[in-house]
């Protein structure tokens, strides 16, 4: 091996129920409103794992079998600064509950536009929803500029 | 951002045409053998463009629209060591060209079990065929052992 990057490593998961999926609505000060459950990949997890364990601890369930379809990603000039896996659960048991991380509830899936988004998510539902889309790039404006306070607005996105 | 890992980031893609695949007999001393072809991402540039790039490289083909279709995953006791980003292609333009990576060429899907495989290809066809599965997670045999001489043996591996 070698060529190692500093990647920081982090997980979402769309939970299906028929048309309704799971919804969380974040608390997080830097990163507020409507977004799916998730988090990060801890040391010694597989990807996998880390989504069903982020899953449960932000929602109480139990889910089985998710699957990998896409993932957000945050390229910086010199290095990938971080990746987002994103998941799919139609496999789920247990009681919903919320965290302190943000209240989570069920919402029809056409109903999602109309919500308080998280800065980002409209264009990431696009890789959760549609079958020829694997990924969304975000690259930063201006690759000049040393990086500052993060901010959504310094970055411009493609997906692909 | 924060709590980033020291990881390589790596891509390999199956190109299909058909019932046909397209394979690399790679000549790399330290991992010899039939596998598909791939490489590292490079600083700066999409997991997409990375897939794009390397499948020109190595075999002279155009491919349009790769998927991701899984992920292989290398876990240490402490960090994530490797992610290797598995796409699939079926659109693609171009003369096949081989590169000094190792002769590319075409083989029926059903004959690769019966091919001199790289090690760890028949658990990594399995993400690939199987759409159940999304990855192919490794951890150290023995955690407390400090790393030596990369070697697949020290490795053992679930399908999830």
């Amino acid at each position: 091996m070698g060529r190692e990057m500093d990647v920081e490593l982090t997980n979402m998961c769309m939970v299906c129920d028929g048309t309704r999926v799971l919804v969380q609505n974040r608390r997080k000060p830097g990163w507020p409103g409507v977004t799916f459950p998730g988090g990060h990949i801890e040391p010694g997890e597989s990807i996998t794992a880390s989504v069903i364990r982020e899953v449960k601890e932000e929602t109480g369930l139990t889910i089985e079998h998710p699957r990998l379809c896409g993932i957000k990603t945050w390229g910086e000039a010199d290095r990938m600064a971080e990746i987002a896996f994103l998941y799919k659960a139609e496999v789920f048991s247990g009681e919903l509950q919320s965290s302190e991380e943000g209240e989570v509830f069920w919402a029809e899936r056409d109903s999602l536009p109309s919500m308080r988004l998280a800065s980002g998510m409209e264009e990431t539902f696009r890789v959760f929803f549609e079958d020829t889309l694997s990924e969304l790039y975000y690259s930063r404006k201006d690759r000049d500029t040393p990086a500052g306070e993060w901010c959504y607005e310094d970055w411009e996105y493609t997906l692909q």
